[in-house]
């Protein structure tokens, strides 16, 4: 088994073959990790909520969901969840997003530019990177369609454990956006197993 | 004004300067039109539903709202909605989405060919079209997350007009999909004015 511990504010790029389980571990409670996807061999192949919500047909990726590619071909698979609640619709926390919605002119750590730098190496830019799969941020949708950020229902301990059903290039970041993480960026643990 | 008439279940690629409104008209009622937009001189530039949701603050774009870039930029606001219902969850309609849903094997048409089919002389390629926005589409969520698409709420002759807020090209489909158009494919009218 590999561990990966990430820092607050920080993101980790790595290979995950078909068969091996990612548990994306809370350590500390109420902390958010983005989690984006490609196929290992082929960039244009990526992880796409738009085909999840049409083949799960359901928001809310949960225990036995697939996430799917935008192929249509099963990316990771839901085995353990002790939380049961995911955010799929948030495109990442950017440098614009922080500009725009809390007026930080500042450079701000952020989602987008982590999971991108983390995938670097694979040939991945910005742009690449479409809505990533938002582990443990809790976002409700009230009937007229408005969204609530909430804080994580995540504790101490928790985790999701999701296995690759095919070859891959995965980033995970610890969240940067103090909204989606009840005002403080904590880390992120993760392990891979066989 | 320059009109364009879509048959059922083609597409077609077009420029949209800053200040032009695009009027998208179902002209028999119930079908779905599926918009797909890149900043005009950069393809890294894409329509995202993740951050029109997150600075709306809401998953259904309505009048007043606008659709913004994967960069935070402003590229299309909604100036008229004669309907008031339209999705910005799914993944265009594709072959491999036929397949898996339906069991059909042969050749069908579909959204993500002819959207990306109409841009191809822009350059652009079928991995790069990520979700459209929806026109007509009608996409109810409960409060477990679960996804239904019923009729569109259409009648013969409503519209929406979207207002460019960026040099864009653009693309749009008459959705091939029958469920999200009453099982009866129909046409598309738009109308571009300066």
């Amino acid at each position: 088994m590999k561990k990966i511990h990430l820092d607050p504010q920080t993101g980790v790029g790595f290979e995950l073959l078909k068969g091996q389980r990612l548990k994306v571990i809370d350590p500390q409670g109420e902390q958010v990790a983005d989690l984006f996807a490609f196929a290992f061999d082929n960039l244009g192949e990526w992880l796409s909520n738009g085909r999840s919500f049409d083949h799960n047909g359901t928001i809310y990726m949960r225990r036995g969901h697939v996430l799917y590619s935008n192929r249509s071909n099963p990316m990771l698979s839901v085995c353990e969840d002790t939380v049961d609640r995911h955010d799929f619709l948030f495109a990442p926390c950017s440098q614009e997003m922080f500009q725009i919605q809390y007026g930080i002119e500042d450079s701000h750590p952020n989602c987008l530019e982590n999971l991108a730098g983390a995938l670097r190496k694979f040939g991945v830019t910005p742009s690449m990177i479409a809505t990533p799969f938002n582990i443990f941020m809790n976002v409700s949708i009230a009937p007229d369609g408005k969204l609530t950020i909430g804080k994580p229902r995540s504790k101490a301990g928790d985790y999701i454990t999701l296995r690759a059903e095919m070859d891959l290039r995965v980033a995970v970041a610890a969240c940067s956006a103090g909204i989606c993480n009840n005002n403080l960026c904590k880390p992120i643990d993760l392990e891979i197993r066989a």
